[in-house]
């Protein structure tokens, strides 16, 4: 590899300035394998269940911890936007949190190792996604150009190079792949053994689905759109959290500007959640998703939104009026995403007036 | 890895239902280190520069080879929308195959070998990525959800994985990275080093730098949206032939429906042509193409233009309108792509008035 050595600079581990939010933790194996990469940080574990259990976290680790009660207390009415018994509650630690970014994990992900047979340090790759500038507005053919050994090629136009502030960065998982339920059913033996060595911007104008299994964003910049919706006990529907937070991110990212990352890093998910269990709760968003796509493809936010919380609180409107038709339920959510904003604002005021832009 | 044996297929070798169409060869070990792979299909060698020089083509290979005499005798007054002395005559091979499908390399691509040092055979990848559809509504974060071993993932909507049909299959290179002159001379030992094993869809709205050098299509779909310009001899440009026909054919399966790939299969570039030479060629190019992508970006095709010659001509009256202003030029542009419309349906009758939908 030849790039210019000056280009390589050390990547800042950004101790003071990331928060690790996990939706509970079952697993103590999780904490002790993760320990040489995430004991430098500050931990938020939201508890996504019972209350009176206690989660144990092993010696040395830095950590804040909530469960239901403390939320109740925190937000008092305004808990009823967190949801209950899902790990769609991690949102909540997003809006504890006071860090520039956040990193948020499934207590079933492990290290993954490269193909050298390295251990990965999935956080550090993520901090680079995040450092370095997206490209959404023209397609790179060598991926990543901000990555050494890599530029951008011949045809790309160069007032493009500076590139877009990047907001998401959404890592992938070696062994069981992130599949619904129905395609959980049908390949129940599929593992991901294919390491791909690729970052690259999803570009301006197209969807994607965000696993919430391992991703990093810049909560400065887009953290009051990271809620996670209303999942889990009570509600009609699971599993659709994150593909949520996806969308609706990913419409106020390519309105304000900024970028979305995918690829590296990989983390290994140890097991594959019941497809019985999935298709329970998926049911309902494998139809509905077939109307919120389109909806999400052509909703387009005004000039007045040029903050996230504006762009969300617009982004609620049009889910009451068009999604509002399809299900009850998305009523609520268009309830819920206002209580979210309004709760973000109240335990982050000074966020909450600042122009994004 | 763990998928339904039933799902994979050989992969077909379309022997006669494909063409290899070279722009020159002035490398005789060129066809030697293809041979295993090549051989089997027929060769169409457009030759780029003096008519008079003989170029010689090892025993075995079943090719037939034009020069500039030949275009001329063909074409008659509309060989004018072929270039000259540059690779860009490489168009006029695709317009007298009579098959389905076109690999088009150039003579300085090498075969090159995976991570495990087997000879990647890079015309086998192409025929998996044309025969499989795209996905260019939607992004899927594990890559082609078709190969082997993947699949989409939650949150993919089911109505759109029955995919398209794929028009285009763009390979990548190993070694020599296709940069521009700026970036060469910035970068002179800059080799690209990294296999990225993915091959992903290009999605709908989004441009992408199309580079010829080891490029496959299916030209019964898309054809006759494959020209290269006007390059080389007598033309202010050079080494924007890819590149245009790139931005024309995107539009034009945007338009109609269609997929284009990028990724899988990597050759071996061998070796990097002149930067001083590259920079006089490209740097009108390089002014240009900050007005041409924005056009292409917001050009539109109407509810008539139901055949690629069809969108072609309209795109050819847009280029005549919003680029003419640009540089003289692309008047001169607008005329060959009209002109090389007329000569491929003058060669290829059937397919004139065939719709494309």
């Amino acid at each position: 590899m030849a790039g210019s050595p000056a280009t390589v600079k050390p990547t800042p581990i950004l101790k003071d300035e990331l928060d690790i939010v996990i939706p509970t933790i079952r697993n103590l194996d999780f904490l002790e394998m993760w320990r040489p990469f995430f004991q430098p940080y500050h931990l938020i574990i939201v508890q996504d269940g019972d209350p009176s259990k206690t989660i144990k976290v092993p010696e040395g680790f830095d950590y804040e911890l909530y469960n239901r009660n403390d939320i109740n207390r925190i937000l008092g009415p305004k808990a009823s936007c967190i949801s209950f018994k899902d790990s769609a509650c991690r949102c909540f630690g997003f809006m504890v949190s006071k860090k520039k970014y956040i990193y948020t994990i499934d207590d079933d992900c492990f290290v993954a190792k490269d193909p050298t047979g390295q251990q990965i340090n999935a956080l550090e790759q993520h901090i680079k996604n995040l450092l370095s500038p997206s490209t959404p507005h023209f397609f790179n053919t060598l991926y990543d150009p901000y990555r050494e050994g890599a530029d951008f090629v011949r045809g790309y136009p160069f007032s493009l190079r500076e590139g877009v502030a990047t907001a998401i960065s959404h890592g992938l998982w070696m062994n069981i792949p992130d599949y619904d339920a129905p395609t959980q059913l049908v390949k129940p033996l599929e593992r991901n053994t294919r390491y791909v060595d690729a970052v690259m911007t999803i570009p301006k104008g197209t969807l994607f689905p965000m696993c919430g299994m391992n991703l990093a964003f810049n909560r400065e910049l887009v953290g009051p759109a990271l809620y996670f919706g209303l999942m889990g006990d009570g509600q009609p529907i699971g599993r659709y959290d994150d593909m949520w937070a996806g969308w609706c991110v990913k419409v106020i990212c390519d309105h304000m500007g900024w970028g979305v990352k995918t690829g590296l890093p990989y983390i290994w998910h140890s097991k594959a959640s019941n497809p019985f269990v999935n298709l329970k709760k998926e049911y309902k968003g494998i139809f509905w998703q077939e109307e919120i796509i389109p909806f999400f493809q052509s909703v387009k936010m005004s000039k007045e939104a040029t903050t996230v919380q504006k762009c969300y609180i617009e982004l609620s409107k049009e889910v009451k009026e068009k999604l509002g038709k399809v299900d009850p339920y998305f009523d609520k959510l268009a309830d819920a995403m206002v209580t979210w904003i309004e709760a973000w604002d109240e335990l982050n005021p000074s966020s909450a007036e600042k122009p994004a832009k």
